[in-house]
């Protein structure tokens, strides 16, 4: 960043993540020329570098990132540093294995990647916080230093939750804290229901390797309990970088539809929120049930623009409004960052394809439209080595510029001014909900992610922008509230969504809503519990239908076929404004509205897309018709039009070539 | 039961499956007049009840259980206690972990669910004897109680054998009792085959992990050895019962197409087989290799017919004749039960779906049809809590009456009388054929449910009543006996079944028939082995068919095409009725009659109906050609038609709605 | 073989696989002299046979096969004994459990089938040691014994490695040997990457249940070092019998696309090496990604001329030039041997079709075609016992001759002349380079076999004679080599490959080929390495197609469509003769030739053979474009002609019943 930038008004900055142990040092300076001059301006580095720096027990290698950092600085780039924490090495595991974790099977999770650490391990947070320190000893003030990133990636290949060791040794106290007497667990948890009542804390594990199915109750407490485990362990990193780093932001660099940990209790304490946005292995690797071939096909080469969006949402939408530095001060942006950002074929996916032409440079427009202030591109040389032989980077394994940086290099970074994503609807989100939900599906593909996917989906198609907030979150100052699968409620949630809904909100809620007490449980009184009133209804029946099974609804928007699920409902109070017709629910309501509160039964994207278009009329929010593969997305007074077809698209006014955009200066 | 109802004509009872234990005590007494107003008679109670009856190790707490008790009774319901076991708490396994039963990876199966423990484990039967003992102690002479249940459920969620611990320790005495000498196992086994010989039986294992396939021998007597352990864990409480609780009857509730253990050995002792209907499940869940996505999608709201009907059959059959009390006494039927009749959704398939208007009654009628006199229920009221808060019951979660309970109200239970089924087939079944012939199916799909499926169900659609009979009862009294899948003959089975024939029954024997010795080894003379004579054939070849291979087949029937599976005979007294044509078969017989005797080679649901009913038309069985999806079944000098369909159908001058039956008072 | 024989040309013998030990005393001079009368001229014995020999630790028992040795003898066969070691007996295993393997779950792997050891075992390899010596004093001058075959099928059931125990204990050791220092392991497994590096050899496991992928590298180098174990294994029983059974050959019988060892060691020593032939097994079971259901099908009942052809081509070429006896002196062929012929059905595939009339006479003729000297059918008699039962011999169950042993019968020997396959076009193959290839497929089924079958295939229905040889091997003789899949590159291999090309040789490469350094990384200057100049290209860009897209190439051929796979190139000295176009890659290079070199970027069996067919007619190499299904092959100056289909065909002058061959007396 020159200081013309500095001065300039503020815009999307660009960066890269770079491993400059893994090459000559007589790169580090040429690489970190050439990223300074393809306009990028952060560079992240070390997070994989435990085992360069502190080769062996106690005895640190400073000497090479001094230098490596000195290259960077040198060329003007803005240096994040991370923890070391997401790859322990082979000493500290050998020396100490009881810190490698368990998987599902009961099995130890042996050395030799990554992420190989049980978050409870004693040992290993007395090396976290050993290492952490060390680093920002070292670095905390250096002043090419802006930021932090703690560990990498928490949760990646299901490491949120460890099955044995140190995390199942500390949930019976986990527990005992949460629930003091044995009794109350028993009760929360529904244990008589076949004689698995505890006598003592010291009795429960881990819920694996059972008989058959396994309590969800008890799935969900050692979810929570493995949450705050990595709330624990990245706070005590925390704490150090405060202290001994001061000035500098920290953040974490999440995950695509990560689903093992609570990202709002992990993310308290950070300045804000980022993550590692891959389009092409998300759709074929992440999409939730319901992403058929055709859908993986149409945007093999681009991704889905909504399973992206989504995630870019969620985590702006994480940590803001935390202790951001702001651009002013060190140079750093206050919003979310996309910390890794794909720039070519990655290596992870069934089926790994190139991007398209202008893919890169969509992927980063639309970062922006959706908050981020920073899209650092993974990576900027191609490994050579190891797992990711075959990932691509900026640079190519020889040095020259792969297609990716190109579209980099080409990009007007001033079109992208920071400023507000301006969405008048918030779409809900709860990971408790999302444990429950995806415990007892009832019906193949009925996963929390499908059905939050399918109403933000629908959302999109309708041109509106969204926030995606917490389920127990300030909703008051939106115009529509949607709540697609939050099934935990409690009596203080239903009670903030009542006076949300009496103060003029509009809520949407889908199937499922407030079907489970806190706990686990349902409701004794049928659900959907304390949200009765509110929503007018007492649910009826729920139908779980097998993809050969379809279920016809009909109302004043036209006639649907509902596809896997179709709950319906007992009016008390609420008026039906879609009935299913023929089969067991005939008859029934399938949606009802209740003043201010409709809660939809049926799934079928296009009901909901009906639905949802007359409550946001109602709302007056503005409701844009788009075509499949078009999309607007608003930020900061202007708005970015989206062509992420492979055909050239008039939409309105605007001729869009195949995957590209435009930048309006109008919201 | 009123006064009335015991002296009217005994006519099929209904009940229904309640727990006490999960709600509070001032349902106890509503629930128990609801039921009784409902038409309910019976009530099973208390099977996972063990953590309440017994919280600590030895402190019994009855209280709450003679409560309960006294609200059924004074609501005028019969009480069917169970025996605990199928849910060791939590207390006693923690003390005992060796009481965990193993799975086929090695690894111990955790408490949390149900199920978990080892039959052979003598710490568990001790337990198991003194739980049982005091339950009988407390209950055993108490007016209400009419009969047991014993655990629940043998063999669910793959329990019938535990790999490892005290199964596996029990193993070597097991074959030392059956061998005496480890040359005759190593003899019986054929282990020289891979040098497999053992020197003693201390050297024997579970047939588990092994590097490749394993030994259907060793398989086939670690089936029974298991089998055996439940036989004799259930007959230590059978023993106790009998002594402690007279004039009580005492069943079991058997599981769908279970295929763990020798179901003969195990109800041996009972005094009427019960067993667990749940149609929409099976079809999702249990269906055999064959039922495709058109099968489950027509009969996903009803379950198949033919599958319920084979398991009605299965289980009237499986204890008949034993040591029933009767109607009169304590007003219990002799017959057979089915102990939980699915009422609404379920919740442990793919998918649940609702089930259609008219199913429950359907269900029940059938099941009367099928020797059932009484039905009972799961459950009274969805459970609110744990695993099953997705499953329905007849009221549901808010106490309401879902839609079952309408149905069950509606019946008129007197069109239902007790009687006999008056089948003049038999079907012939047997474990240990099932185990062998699914050791080593030779071509995917060809498992023994799928034959036995296959041949009752052409006899169903030739409206013919069946008794399902171990291969090794007595026939002589039948016109036609079907053997679908009795790979395993002894010399002594074989001379039983040529006597028969000898005496005029007609059999008719499928694919592999008498392939295997009783060790699981082939006959070194050829197959069918000591069958040869009675069906004057030898084996010539057997083909394994691929989904995309057919081979064609024709006969005075017509032509037709074998799938999955083609055997071809040499002809040693028999004549080929139906003769293969083309392929590496061309020529060779596919059907052979032998006088009484016909063997079918070919797997064709067509070819075996056309053989069928030629062979029932000799032996004067009527023959009613029914059509897709309409059943007709007789009892007691009645005849149900039923309309599996969701159409209305005509039926000679029947007329039937959707989904419903019909009693005509001639069978 | 007779006198007469032994006088006449040498020709294909033929033989079978017998076990005694499974069959009554009294048939062992009847078999021998039926095989003897049937045309069979060897026998194969013994090599499951250890705990008859051995019943009891140190107890030998030789009388029975001194008796079945002469039974053979005496009826003129000659016999080929084996080592016993492929099944350890019970009391071994008992008395020593270390000598189990583990699998790649870390579970040991049991006794109960076979191949239950670990090679590294120091107990096992005394043991093997032990028996081996007592089996070669016995039998090694035995005037009937002409051979030894070591242990049996090496790699079967994924036993090439063991992942625990004392492969795993010996790894440290072999790792010291080859790297001398950690350093320089770190630096060839790129350990830095993730923080893997090792402070010492004794850090360093099997690589198993990592939380994520594994390195590559270190699973090369486990692949190496136990396939090092395999060779050691063997050589310690080839020096034993070198020694006690002098003039004998020694071979092996590996197995179909066995990938687990690297074969051109562990054949060293060997005098020639056999395979087990199984062609309708390896179409269901073995088949590699590509073979969809049309071809299974169009194949089941004769399996597929190309899979079979290249393991034969393999297994030729594999030791040839060997110290083989010849067939003067003890009347041992010099050739590749098929060890284990199927014969009828065989057991292990999900279907296990009988194979059409004339098969086993087409397979027969189809091996000596491609350089067998002798075929040994798979089995005798079938087995009545134990795992095999459902497999079939040449004899029935019941002694019956099969359908197999009537074409043997019928076969007229001297029709296949012993002699050389002419063959011009060599393909290139290296086991280091599989295992690379398919640790990172990058494409879901994009893997070493489907690539080197691609091409095969190609020049097979080119009419074109193959050997299959070692990447290493002197190829300066040939007119063509064809390299598919070697995608290791070391810088001697690229020189060597140089100095042939530019010794006139025409070289065809394909994708990935040199894409890694001999470690496992890739070039850091860019791929193809040190084969760049060769080439004349630099890799561009590699594209991973799913099943739902393709990309097209065109060029003098004509067009065509990749799938799966799409690399395109930087020209640098080389011509592009096919481009890409449309999507990421428009305009690329896609195939491109330098001179006599080739490379070839775009998985496409259409462009594949319309490139070959142009390199091979520039080479000079007759090209015969070959209908779907028939084939030619050439040995000892004459021509195999083969009809594989079930329909009649003509192809040039001649007319080939289904399923058949003609032998034309000029090549
Ligand atoms: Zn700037
Ligand atoms: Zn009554
Ligand atoms: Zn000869």
């Amino acid at each position: 960043m020159t200081d013309a930038d500095a001065a300039a008004p503020p815009h999307l900055l660009l960066g890269s993540c770079d491993y400059p142990e893994h090459v000559p040092q007589d790169r580090w300076t040429r690489y970190a020329e050439q990223q300074r001059s393809a306009g990028l301006h952060f560079v992240r580095i070390a997070e994989f570098a435990w085992s360069r720096l502190e080769p062996e027990p106690g005895r640190y290698d400073w000497a090479w990132l001094d230098h490596a950092i000195e290259a960077y600085h040198g060329a003007g780039l803005k240096v994040v540093l991370c923890t070391l924490t997401a790859t322990p090495p082979a000493w500290l595991i050998r020396a100490h294995p009881e810190v490698l974790p368990y998987d599902e099977q009961g099995r130890v999770r042996e050395f030799g990647s990554r992420r190989h650490y049980d978050f409870a391990s004693p040992v290993y947070r007395e090396h976290s916080r050993r290492v952490t320190l060390a680093m920002a000893l070292r670095y905390g003030r250096h002043p090419a230093v802006v930021g932090w990133q703690t560990d990498n990636e928490f949760g990646c290949h299901a490491t949120s939750r460890s099955y044995g060791g140190a995390s199942a040794a500390a949930f019976p106290e986990w527990l005992r804290q949460r629930y003091t007497v044995v009794e109350r667990l028993n009760e929360a948890w529904g244990n008589v229901f076949w004689s698995m009542e505890y006598v003592s804390f010291d009795q429960i594990r881990p819920p694996i390797l059972t008989v058959t199915e396994l309590n969800p109750s008890h799935v969900l407490d050692y979810a929570r309990h493995c949450s705050s485990l990595i709330a624990d362990f990245q706070r005590e990193q925390v704490e150090i970088l405060r202290e001994m780093s001061p000035g500098r932001f920290i953040t974490h660099n999440f995950m695509i539809f990560e689903s093992g940990f609570d990202h709002y209790e992990v993310a308290r304490g950070l300045d804000f929120a980022s993550w590692d946005n891959y389009p092409l292995g998300m759709l074929e690797h992440f999409a939730p049930p319901g992403a058929g071939d055709d859908v993986k096909t149409r945007y093999a080469r681009t991704g889905h623009p909504d399973l992206i969006a989504l995630n870019h949402d969620i985590y702006r939408s994480l940590a803001s409004g935390g202790a951001g530095l702001g651009r002013e001060g060190r140079g750093t942006p206050p919003g979310m960052w996309v910390m890794e950002q794909q720039c070519g074929q990655v290596n992870w996916a069934p089926y790994n394809p190139l991007p398209a032409d202008g893919a890169v440079a969509l992927w980063t427009a639309q970062a922006w439209a959706h908050g981020a202030d920073v899209v650092s591109y993974f990576r900027w040389r191609a490994a050579t080595m190891a797992q990711e032989v075959m990932h691509s980077g900026l640079l190519r394994h020889d040095e020259t510029e792969d297609r990716g940086l190109a579209e980099v290099r080409a990009l007007d970074q001033s079109q992208f001014p920071a400023g507000d994503v301006p969405a008048r609807v918030a779409l809900l989100h709860d990971y408790e909900s999302l444990w429950l939900y995806d415990q007892q599906p009832h019906a193949a593909g009925m996963t929390y992610w499908a059905q939050v996917v399918a109403y933000y989906g629908a959302l999109r198609s309708l041109g509106v922008d969204v926030d995606i907030v917490h389920a127990d979150a300030d909703v008051s100052a939106y115009a529509v509230v949607v709540a697609p699968a939050i099934t935990l409620m409690s009596p203080e949630r239903a009670e903030r969504w009542t006076r949300a809904v009496q103060g003029g909100v509009k809520l949407v809620s889908g199937p499922r809503t407030a079907f489970r007490m806190p706990g686990g449980q349902t409701w004794a009184a049928g659900q959907p519990g304390p949200l009765s009133d509110l929503l007018g209804v007492k649910l009826l029946q729920f139908d779980s239908l097998r993809p050969t099974l379809t279920q016809d609804v009909s109302g004043p928007g036209g006639a649907f076929q509902a596809q896997t699920w179709a709950e319906s409902y007992r009016l008390e109070g609420a008026q039906a404004t879609y009935t299913y017709a023929g089969g067991p629910l005939d008859g029934h309501a399938a949606v009802a509205a209740h003043g201010n509160a409709t809660v939809i039964g049926a799934h079928s994207p296009d009901l909901l897309r009906a639905v949802l278009s007359d409550v946001l009329a109602g709302a007056g929010v503005e409701v844009t018709h788009l075509p499949e593969g078009v999309r607007i997305s608003r930020r900061a007074g202007r708005t970015l039009v989206q062509n992420w077809t492979t055909e050239r698209v008039t939409w309105q006014d605007h001729t869009l070539e195949p995957v590209s955009f435009e930048v309006l200066a109008h919201a």
